[in-house]
């Protein structure tokens, strides 16, 4: 009896979710692209921030990115919003390892050109 | 001071997420409750797959489906998903471990007849 | 090659996350916010219950709540949950650890006031 699921071809990556203002996801999206996320999951969200900051119902709601990629993009995905979002903008982001099947499909090469949308 | 939340019955389930077209619905969860999963969460999501398939706004856009099930029906979910969506479908699916409060209510009968809907 | 993003500040706290009736929103939020916790998304969802209880399109679809939090926090929110709802509701409830970004964000006083609405 497995601990956890497998298949022919499983492996380990990171999710990271982020969820932010809704005006922020074209940019957004294509930070996550140019770290070399290959893909992404878009929710409709809303809700309330530490400290009391609203982040809710304002422009439009909020969205819930959630993209699964390497530790080492992950770990770019981090740094962008460390540099560029965290201190200006009501977000939250968090990271978690998971299993995938056909890992290869979100370990690409680690900075593609940014898909076109 | 514990890491993990406890409570009078608490215990390690897996939680399997899969993100797909809406168009699949109806025969992802049918294949859910025939593998064994007792309840599931959608959620409407919109997105990229890898590889710069689209899977966002076509054909009424995607499903975020989330179920909690045992290591059992995680890897069975896991072999019917291998076996008939991954090569013919843009998806994408991962598992990781969670805590949940009484266990037994997503530990149900190894593969139970599918619940009508 | 680090195993989990990291910055100068990251940490690891729980996210609890809580699908229930759309209608409980509002009493949840305030038990949240009651238990410590200082942030939380909310996204619409339907689904079905363990036990083929319906839980999805009656009294307008269900919520998923998520919440991060400290370990103590968590705990406050699971015996909430395990005392208030879970004998009465149609729910599901999991937690898993995560790493974020400015962890104490989510760590503040252990028992703040309810933020307002």
């Amino acid at each position: 009896m497995p601990d956890q699921p497998r298949s022919d071809a499983t492996g380990v990556v990171v999710c990271v979710t982020i969820v932010a203002e809704s005006i922020l996801e074209a940019r957004l999206v294509d930070d996550l692209a140019k770290a070399g996320a290959l893909g992404w999951t878009i929710t409709p969200a809303r809700g309330q921030g530490p400290r009391e900051r609203r982040v809710s119902e304002i422009e439009g709601g909020n969205v819930r990115v959630e993209t699964l990629v390497s530790p080492d993009v992950a770990e770019r995905i981090w740094e962008v919003l460390s540099k560029d979002y965290f201190s200006d903008y009501a977000m939250a982001a968090w990271t978690y390892e998971v299993h995938v099947a056909r890992p290869d499909r979100y370990l690409g090469s680690p900075a593609p050109n940014p898909p076109a949308r």
